[in-house]
């Protein structure tokens, strides 16, 4: 398992940018170690809040090739500030995520087999074990589809905007995904380690909750109180799960 | 494939620990050679009979950062004897099924994807075939809900005790594995290495039992005779399978 | 992969057992290696037609402690000849079709999942593909169920007989499989090798056929002219498939 | 990952086939490493324009067997000008293709499952996501099956004039892959490594099209305005997906 975690105290922000560029490379190269990815079909980003600053995967370059380098620095307007190579395609869709809520610091977009198959589906992922519940505060909505304006001018920023619609007043960071209709999933976290770690999640409960309607098509969502349980075991104030008081996930 | 079986003798309980701290830490990274687990979901325990002790997997900790040395040892009351991590999350269960069952040498929890849709689904795994029928005499039971005040309350500990209201007068060495209610599997055995077999039968089975019905939703359960026949021939005193006359799976 | 021809002209019964064991020895491992088995859940015979005997996996032996020299010789009528260890329990099931098929020279049983899933849904795995066509001449049958008293008594001995009533008088070589109810697949060839490569393909033609049948629950069975096609392109005086005018699959 | 660019000026016919072998080779050996292929069941084909030569694999010799050396040169009537083995029994139906359409470089055939699946259910795979849209400009056609006459005179000719008919006046570079009746698919592109992409490509969808098509029985087609924006910010002029202006995929 690659190390995410800073190896040392980063004074300045060149520094900081440094370790970011490292830690988001590495969060790439996990999409594939986790089987989330055909090709180039996913990208990472995460953002150093201080300078409002943002990592991410150049577009189109296979996983292979992708090193600390050539990620890809933009600010939160999109403007690259470091590399020479294009940002990923859906950088626009990372950069709502990121003007909009305050506390995620990584944002992930795959087309992981299953999340995309509800994608396609049109359909949210419903809450129906612990397994959702552990990470999944609710079930996972679906996007309403674009309406051919929004895809016909700044498409990638109105899928980041129906992404908010969507969330509306709900916490992203109790439901740390999302599947954008006829398209596939993202997720965040507060760092590009976690938002792959939800990325992986979103792919396993889409899997499994599949299944479930295949042996039972009358299958309700799982009850309030094991869905409160679960996820405030593992989150919050009154965590116990791991080795600390606070969110071990 | 990694020797879980024992090496010397063992005269005192300090020994008989040691090597009991290194089969349950290789039987957590069984649950891993199987494709049982993703990240930390599953943990295995054993127990020494002679002292009452419980060897279990610290709660949250990367299968890769586990050793023989970090295992956690609880009596059968709860409490940390040895080890500096906290216990598994899910050790009430367990201890459970120790304090209930006297033959119960090791314990396993996943969320393995297809044993866990099952739960999800809130139905027993029929028994349809002679996989099935080779570990399991019978269908493996599904667990009634929790009530939202065994939920609130002592929720592990309301877990193993639902495990057993529902096992109830069966012989649980015969069906060695149950499904809990909009959770996921546990199974057991006499020792931490037949309890991860039994895992991996389980997650074997549920696969298989919902591609059955996929084939043909009308389809029976396995004729009683041929689950006497192949339970039979590998269990019990009249076994024929495998090299010795006693259980050898 | 592994070697599977004779490397050297072989003129007694010794050498050709000897080379006959380690043909035996390694069809069982590629089992695994083309993920057919669970634990021990599977086996590979071949016959020496000169000699009458037929080398078959131990019973209950992880396939990681299999060797050349620890498989079981037996009779055609099951009497050890040659091994300090248990033949496989499904020994006679495999030698009735020795006895009963001149043309049969190694057999394979597995549980691999897709085939068993068939075999537990008591259904034949219908030939909907040309795929299917390439080494099946037809749908693989599935055997009817056992009765109580067959079960009861010479079960495997009857296991054997079923099959054989099942081909009844269609040629064994042109469909080298079958399902066996509420259990799983058989498949044969003239040598250990092929009747493995014909497990495998029982597997992958069942997982397409249940994939194909939720795509399009009303499929009909392949055109006989393209069955007669493929079949035939590949086995027979007029093939034309591979390197030469014989069967090259 | 292989390398499949030309790694050095080719100034002659004898370099250029040289290197088509190769690049030919290798994307033979893309079949396995993308897990397209079971045993021999998939080939791979490439065409030099200038010449009009076109290197194929050999019939029913295992993957690792192959070789840049043994690869087949036949010429568009399908003589072998090099090499001594036969090649591929598809051979008539990758001609058919170099034959009719002056943009394709490159031919793939393969039995991958999901693929297949939907040949066998006898549907085009429907375009229902951006996954399918990035490569797919529609749904992937299925053809009609072949009547008896054309399946027992010039069957692999056949093959490829059913295609031929089924793509009827689309751009085949725009939906480059198709699905044969019975059989499976055929994918392609401006070279071997890019018809190889494709046909991984064919199988991620058709998997997800079946998922889709299970969550959501009435799923929509994807709303022609994405179908147009994904196939187009990746292909074509207008095309601003990876680091040039061109085709990155």
């Amino acid at each position: 398992m690659s190390e995410h975690t800073l190896m040392q105290p980063v004074s300045t922000q060149t520094e900081r940018l440094r370790q970011l560029r490292h830690d988001v490379w590495q969060a790439n190269l996990d999409l594939q170690r986790h089987n989330l990815v055909t090709f180039t079909w996913g990208n990472v980003s995460a953002i150093d809040r201080e300078s409002g600053l943002v990592v991410i995967k150049p577009s189109g370059v296979a996983y292979e090739d992708l090193s600390a380098d050539n990620m890809v620095v933009v600010d939160l307007a999109g403007h690259v500030v470091e590399g020479d190579l294009n940002p990923s395609s859906d950088t626009a869709t990372h950069l709502v995520m990121y003007r909009t809520y305050p506390h995620i610091g990584g944002v992930v977009h795959t087309h992981s087999p299953h999340a995309t198959s509800w994608a396609q589906a049109g359909k949210a992922i419903p809450a129906l074990g612990t397994t959702h519940a552990d990470y999944f505060y609710g079930s996972i909505p679906c996007t309403r589809p674009l309406t051919n304006d929004e895809i016909a001018h700044d498409y990638e920023l109105n899928t980041g905007r129906v992404i908010v619609e969507t969330i509306a007043a709900q916490d992203p960071m109790a439901i740390p995904g999302i599947i954008v209709n006829e398209h596939g999933p993202f997720s965040w976290g507060k760092d590009a380690h976690q938002a792959v770690h939800n990325a992986v999640v979103m792919e396993v409960v889409a899997s499994m909750a599949l299944q479930t309607l295949q042996i039972n098509p009358a299958v309700q969502f799982i009850n309030q109180a094991l869905l409160d349980k679960h996820y405030l075991r593992k989150h919050g104030a009154n965590a116990y799960y791991g080795q600390t008081a606070t969110n071990k996930k």
